[in-house]
């Protein structure tokens, strides 16, 4: 139980806004909620909110801000006071489309986060009305048709300083990690809720800080996983990894690189954890060297791409 | 191994040529391939010749013909003999887009048949290219993404005739029928290959004749046809006949009604028959009282509605 | 967030110990984790605790109780604080397989309850040892293979005393509802996590207390629940309710009544709510009336079946 | 259209034939037909035949021989006058467990092959005995519960003679080849049926012959072969390549080593031929080095390996 609700929405950097926005919208099924100030503004069917991705044009590629909701006013006040102590709050901003009042700061690698607990929940219009009255929104068949922003994984200098700070100061759960055999930290998958990861810190192979090494959006099976590969294959997309399972999490992907140079996953699975006292699994240097859960290799570029991109690194 | 090659394209009649255009090319995914003296030629993404649908207006709905493409000249001289010998054919005709001469016909119920052998093959245009050169055509992600046309099930006055008419004149081979306690024939399952039916025969239940049961369009798996039924639900399409499964050769499908009236099914499933001696699975009326594969009962406007509709019979 | 962390174990009373055990060991596919006083402890691969059922011989069938873990030794005190406030109490009991004290309680409709805090974590033997150390358990392929425990569906004579009692005592949430024209509620789905249901209270339609209407258990996907009705039909189990997609929590389903009289379902699906103040979705007569996710009609013996069975009410 | 109707059943050879029996029995839970001199013969739920495949203990793992069955009578003699015309025939034999005289002889490569007309329909005892008749046997629950044997694949010296030998004396259709810049042939993939291969050579990395490349069974969704990924996980088998899509004939896979040493295969999907004049797909060196269907590469064993292996090549 935690003072966060989620996080949400991302605000995504893009040198190509529009080859971004038509890969986002056409591919990946998204509803385009607004534009505003030159950013574009997006949701899956499945959003509770207005919208979970903001597109902003952008010399480079890379995570502009992570918003992160409050589960209440006064968890809210918790963790702004939490930040402040450390020394890492930025103050308070009122202009973000649909929301009230963010508190601004930055993690220790120097990824931004907006924290925020009011916001407009998503008002349907006649033409995306749902039939059930449960869903947010309309199923729109498009593309791979994503249902919601899932997860966020960011690249950090030092994965266990970060970690330790999502903990303490943003209130995380540390769900899984993997430790090196020299005691170093190489990945740390924390949650706020029952879900097996939302927030996932991994290690800047290049040691630059505030990079982005991936968006996650939400379909319902994995099936869809296995029909967003065969999307990508056909729009020209080029997929970084292929449809499988990871070990970690145990969650259901494919990988591609969209057109602005961000690594956007599509996904499904995992598990829940229902235990309070849930201990953390740790893996080993070994274990990770067995690859993914069917024990296939994991993509090289995996381990070192990130956004914005570093000299030489290709994906 | 017989004479016939496969089914299709079919000629569909719509009183709403508009909507129904509309419902196969945004909602079943279908691409048009052209238009031509007022109809409308459409293909799904695994279909090897250039149409496997052709839209016509008329006063009512139902089956315009029904194509069938013989395996060769000689097996399509051997067909129209059959054919003659038994006084159904109708003579020769040139003018189909995309194909040489075919030979009309009707079974003894009425339907219309056209019998051909020279067919264009499909030539996918740039924007349409696939990048596995064995695919006809690039995936388009846009509703129920059907791939091809899979079968026809046609509604007749005496299934018994009919039947022995499609094995005898047309050399379709009999895997499936029902028969009743009163000796009559209820249905009857008929395939060209080894895939579990490509003909259909039902009972009419109001005695009609030439009246249309279903067109069925193939999706690979069947999450597609789950996925089929969240479309057409939000796209305020009825579904008479909610995602399940057939005990008659075990297809997986959801049956809509199209704007037009028509009753079109989204399959997969079913078996293949490698064995070239397969003997007749006949069900009887108590088995066939059982319902569906997992028991459940068949819904009533199954068995009464077809194409065009009989007044009062309303779906 | 709540005092709660999850439903679970489950007693489930029958009146043919071996026939369920049969049920749950050989086409459910769970684990036998131990025999003790003449009940048998089984739990699914993905299940964290040392076990998440319980059967009890008994001359009829039935809910015996629905443990429910505490969040922490505080929200404990809370919790029994709240139900002894109520009178509703029946005192701590300390022998329970594989936990500590729980506080024995009934909800107003007098199902029995057990809430504790205290737990065993399930340690799986060498043969049960799983490859990937973030899985309680190796995957067992025997039948539907279930994973885990998912939510229990219990009948009551006043459904809205009944989900108040569970927010207000216990600290759920409520996510959906169905209120009737007069103004009666017919159903609640009650959450304590983001899972779109955990504890529901539907109409009992015989007006009787205590009574049961379904306990259901987790697959990863949808594909296994379709599987699952394959598996039942050629198990001669009876299948009440096909595979299908309920409107309501949006999930995935198949229902059958497992040899001792009692309704169990496997599911999948649904959707998680992230939102701190997700507004109750309230259904009216008329949307319960429009049936399930895809339309088709909720199977009768399903508004009015229920263990123990009321004389003449056959399913 | 074709004179052979199928392929099947398969003698495989194995050193380990407890450990094989077992990897079949528990595993791909297939059904043991019976025991016969030494030999043990299974059979998946959906095959026709008594079993598809027939285990016999070996100093080394590989091939036995392919079952094939001829069309009819006719279509027998004339493929043994064909084969005999090439000099291949090794004469009659009259004592395979369940069908009618074989016809013995081998192909150019040297692996052996028994062509046969008359055979035993199974004919399910009590307990496996189907609810729908339509069905050869009882879905049994047990590991990944393979319906039925699908293709063989075996690696040849000279793909190009091979082939040859398949379309002209055995009267199979090629539906897809590989073919290199030096002119050479790859891989063959052919078919007597619609089905998108049925016998498939590839090229002997070693330059040996008579090696067996792989045996593929059938599953009726691709959920399946994901499902029998994590099977294969943790029950300890060795998984070659994880699941995924072939670009050539695009059948969804995985590949494991069984415990005698064997490749094999469980699969899903590919497309179905309707087009009787098929043009054969032909793939250049640089298209199969883009890799699989979804651009991932080939694993390094899968080009390399057979059975019996060659000393220094381990999988």
């Amino acid at each position: 139980m935690t003072d966060i609700a989620h996080l949400g929405p991302i605000e995504l950097l893009t040198p190509k806004p529009a080859e971004t926005l038509d890969f986002f919208h056409q591919l990946m099924g998204m509803e385009i909620e607004g534009e505003e100030n030159g950013s574009v503004y997006l949701r899956g069917w499945g959003d509770y909110q207005r919208y979970s991705l903001k597109l902003t044009e952008s010399p480079s590629s890379g995570l502009g801000y992570a918003g992160l909701r409050a589960w209440s006013p006064e968890a809210l006040e918790r963790r702004v006071a939490a930040i402040e102590a450390r020394g890492l709050g930025e103050g308070w901003y009122d202009g973000a489309r649909g929301r009230g009042p963010s508190y601004r700061f930055r993690d220790p690698d120097g990824h931004r986060f907006e924290l925020y607990y009011e916001v407009d929940r998503y008002e349907a219009p006649e033409h995306l009305r749902p039939v059930v009255r449960n869903q947010p929104q309309r199923y729109i068949p498009r593309g791979c048709a994503v249902s919601r922003f899932d997860h966020l994984n960011v690249l950090a200098n030092d994965v266990r300083a970060n970690r330790e700070f999502a903990q303490e100061a943003l209130d995380y759960r540390l769900y899984e990690r993997i430790e090196l055999d020299d005691g170093s930290e190489a990945g740390a998958w924390l949650s706020a809720t029952i879900a097996a990861h939302e927030l996932i810190y991994t290690q800047d192979h290049h040691r630059r800080s505030g990079r982005l090494h991936h968006l996650a959006f939400w379909v319902d099976t994995r099936e869809e996983c296995l029909r967003a590969g065969d999307i990508f294959v056909d729009a020209g997309i080029e997929i970084e990894f292929a449809p499988s399972r990871h070990a970690v999490a145990r969650g259901f992907f494919v990988y591609v690189i969209e057109p602005g140079g961000n690594r956007i996953e599509v996904t499904n699975g995992g598990y829940l954890v229902y235990d309070p006292d849930h201990p953390t699994v740790t893996w080993t240097q070994a274990e990770r060297g067995r690859g993914q859960y069917w024990g296939n290799p994991t993509v090289e570029t995996f381990h070192t791409y990130g956004t914005p991109p570093v000299e030489g690194d290709e994906h």
